[in-house]
């Protein structure tokens, strides 16, 4: 099946459960258009439809299906379909038609099946028997604003999905199905990694110490990879005047998602929307020379952006992120190997992740057909563009120049991964930036002894960790890689009597750096060995009476329900070598 | 000479200022009362005193003190004084006498001296010549508003220092040079540890490379001594819903320092001014057992006060500070081993600073003449500060009860350091609250299954990573321990053929984790070591054809102007060696 036949399916699925809402709560149809993976359909009527009446409807809908009913198209003049529409009190299709005859349309189609029949722009299928019975599936119902404006009525809406095969909507329903178990929110609660509080308010995340041990392991990481291509830490204040955003343009472009700080002895500060504009400030705050270029700063602090109270939720949406930010500011003959430099460190980090295999990068330069839309001079964006479009091609980039996706200042090399569920990633980003070093008036000492400015190179490679921790819990279902665990091994213990030998193993592990938990709760052993499962620890071992005696160890993997044997020589060799290499 | 001899001499010298001023400027007094160390005049005259005038004015207060004056009390009634000093056209004494006159004063004290006279409370010295003309010296010249108030006139000030003896003026001299020398602002810049820029405004530094150094060895010494105790770090936000602070009393406490944040979307937030009720929500995001006190927890983040803009400057008085602060819940039984465990932290932490040989301890306790002054239970009250007793006895603190000292909820140990200079630090605090976790509704299950109140812990260790900043700074006059050193090893390149061997050798330290920096700058190799001798770098190799062709180090250490040989493997477990020992 084509997309286009997918979508003409999809579009008469929207049709068959309108005409089955009609015929079950004597419901007006509002708009019903196809969306990704499916469709929906607005409807209004004096039942308030829930979810436990979408089996009924299905139902209806397969019994249409079913009467294999023959879909007719049918043109008329747009006054003699809003006197149609006006007789089947259909207020709001007729509505619909109202502006269309505003807009000077003459003439409308309709489409017609059985009893049903509404305005549509078509098309559909040729009879109801076309679509499957079986490849569908009717998934939530919720309130909608007609025509999505907050001032009108709330009515209702329905949401289905379909697709062209029984085994595709099986595999979609799996899918989702997944998605809801490895949702960051749920998992991030019962793996106690972060939490919320009244009274510090939601958008807000407080890092349990779990939480913090993956921010604190990717922290180190990142840092690690980035300084051994030359990246040094900085540290800069979340506070500013407003001057210095003013002076970058953020003040402008935030304005209203720019928090204000003020206090009662008439202080008056901007939170940082964004790294960069502070970090030049360091660069500008002593004379630079030729010689000392590349300059690479990074920094991993927090930023601010006053998201609309109804948007924020888990840490998807939040008010503030920490940022893993970094700048290079370098000689315009510096900028292709400081590129190639820094499309190394995404290949580094995203590698260790097992994310790298299944990538391609966007080269994201101007709408050509609207030049206004930037900032900068024309030749700095060509040699800009030129420059990403050799360092793709030396580098053999999978690249797909993506035009008008360029930032304001600057074109970019955007990589795009795809997380476990299939569900595409848009995180690290390298872009060069002419301009800014210009508004900033920064600038070095040329080798003639004269002033230059310097070219700007911004980066991201993990972006911010609260959604960088989005995708690790989503994309490997809590069961973090050992390196990234916050407990790499859970001991149990069986009895009372063995509650002191546990606490002295763990000792030994703690003095290998290995971070381990003890369970010596007055529980059964076979709940305390669930909770462990649960809690996805690589590495779990039972003590009993057996085990106290043994000089070895009684290792169970996770994932699998069998126990190995093995000396704490060869354990503690194992998890160095797995950690050391990010296995 | 007693305290009071010391101020008796000091107030006659700010006489004899006095007397000199008139003398050479016709200036007319203010008031002139001691301060530490000596003295100050405040004076009004149409000429504007210089720097360069103090020593022809010490000239005058020589001759004045050789002249052997006989210094004579007169005492007068209250309406005389005011028009003899109204004669003498000293606005601003008879302007005090009227003010002492409204508050019923009927006689007052004049002194006297040669031809000047003066309305004062005295005492004084017998003669002029009781002074000795070699233990003084003016030191500054200052505007001052008349009365302190500023919408008064702005009149002059010099400042003086006076002592016992010669020597000890020359010893208070010589450590006000150093002071200077070791200023954190000047070394700061001169090291190159943080700026600041006007784009971003004054009480908001900016950390550079070399400055974040220091801080994240800070960071990982110190949250290592604290994981050795059982502390975890968490992750608080920065902002919150003012009702955090108005359940934990801190908006009402902090009122005016608190920074408000808001946006055009319409959100109300505030920024932390202290860390803790933030982590009593991490506390309470799920039920804990009496199995699992204690739980500690500890985090790095900034919080914010809104500083007079007029007070800040350097690090010392910034808008945020970076705390390292703590937090231990724990059973009533545990609080006194905990309160053991972070005085040892305390000591382990100052003992490798080389700071705890020289400290004393504050037992903070409540006014007892006021106990309206303090929030909670008087039982309460009074078994902290049992406990707190007992813990300094047990483990033989060199203690001092000071009452009057406990914060609002809580007694507390304060610990008290001498830096190089003799100032006193006070940094590190324990401190037990038992009324917190009832504001916040904290609790957790006791062994019969009942809910209990924990008990919480405060801590400062380091405090503000900021203000530890300046202690390092001044107290190691920028000559950093080498694991905190931001540059451990300097090498020097002779020539432009020695650049490269420069390079291949850094890259070898550097795989040992040492810090290291080339100068390949085209200067003489003389400026090159002087520039590395006013950075203060422990270690610095110079290299030449010579160097190039050996297979040992040449090594010079800081302080010293001989080079050593030593072999490569020596130095680098030298350096290891050091390191892990904070030598």
């Amino acid at each position: 099946m084509t997309q286009e036949e997918l979508e003409i399916m999809r579009h008469s699925f929207a049709h068959v459960l309108m005409q089955a809402l009609e015929k079950m709560y004597g419901a007006i149809p509002a708009v019903g258009p196809v969306i990704e993976n499916g469709f929906y359909h607005d409807f209004d009527c004096n039942y308030q439809v829930k979810e436990e009446d979408l089996p009924k409807i299905e139902k209806t809908m397969k019994k249409i299906i079913k009467d294999n009913l023959v879909i007719e198209k049918e043109v008329m003049s747009i006054d003699d379909a809003i006197k149609a529409l006006q007789e089947k009190k259909y207020i709001y299709t007729a509505e619909l038609a109202e502006d269309l005859r505003k807009e000077g349309e003459t003439e409308v189609s309709f489409y017609k099946q059985g009893d049903f029949m509404n305005m549509c722009r078509g098309p559909h299928c040729a009879t109801t028997r076309d679509l499957n019975p079986r490849a569908f599936k009717l998934t939530k119902v919720a309130g909608a604003y007609w025509k999505g404006d907050e001032k009108n009525k709330m009515i209702q809406r329905i949401y289905g999905v379909a697709f062209a095969t029984p085994e595709e909507l099986e595999k979609y329903l799996e899918l989702l199905e997944e998605a809801k178990k490895r949702d960051h929110r749920k998992l991030g609660k019962e793996l106690d990694l972060f939490c919320f509080s009244d009274l510090v308010g939601s958008g807000l995340p407080m890092f349990t110490p779990k939480g913090v041990v993956l921010i604190d392991e990717l922290k180190k990481h990142i840092e690690g990879v980035c300084r051994r291509y030359g990246f040094e830490k900085v540290m800069t204040p979340h506070l500013s005047k407003i001057d210095l955003f003013e002076a970058s343009g953020h003040a402008q472009k935030f304005s209203e998602e720019l928090f204000r700080v003020s206090s009662g002895q008439g202080h008056d500060f901007a939170l940082k929307p964004v790294q960069c504009p502070h970090q030049t400030q360091i660069y500008a705050s002593r004379p630079r020379s030729y010689r000392e270029l590349p300059i690479r700063y990074m920094e991993s602090e927090k930023q601010y952006r006053a998201e609309q109270s109804g948007e924020v939720g888990g840490l998807s949406r939040v008010y503030a992120i920490t940022v893993e930010d970094g700048h290079t500011f370098c000689r315009v003959d510096q900028v292709k190997d400081e590129i190639k430099n820094l499309v190394n460190i995404i290949k580094d980090f995203y590698t260790a992740l097992g994310l790298w295999d299944n990538h391609w990068v966007s080269l994201s330069v101007r709408d050509y057909d609207h030049p206004e839309k930037y900032i900068g001079n024309d030749k700095d964006w060509d040699d800009c563009e030129r420059i990403l479009e050799e360092v793709a091609d030396e580098m053999g980039l999978d690249v797909k120049r993506c035009e008008g996706e360029a930032a304001l200042y600057r074109p970019k090399l955007d990589f795009m991964f795809k997380d476990a569920l299939g569900k595409e990633i848009q995180i690290p980003t390298v872009q060069i930036d002419f301009a800014t070093p210009k508004r900033f008036e920064l600038s070095y000492t040329n080798k003639e002894g004269k002033d230059e400015y310097p070219v700007m190179v911004h980066r991201a490679i993990l972006g911010s960790y609260e959604r960088f921790l989005v995708l690790l819990i989503e994309h490997f279902a809590g069961a973090f890689p050992l390196w990234l665990s916050p407990v790499q091994v859970k001991i149990i213990s069986v009895g009372e009597g063995h509650i002191e030998y546990c606490k002295k193993l763990a000792d030994e592990f703690r003095a290998q750096d290995i971070r381990v938990e003890v369970d010596d709760n007055n529980e059964t052993v076979g709940n305390k060995i669930r909770k462990t499962i649960k809690e996805k620890v690589p590495y779990m071992l039972v003590i009993g009476d057996k085990e106290m005696n043994s000089d070895k160890l009684n290792i169970r993997d996770r994932g699998s329900d069998k126990v190995r044997e093995i000396s704490k020589e060869d354990f503690f060799n194992e998890v160095a070598d797995k950690v050391r290499n990010k296995k």
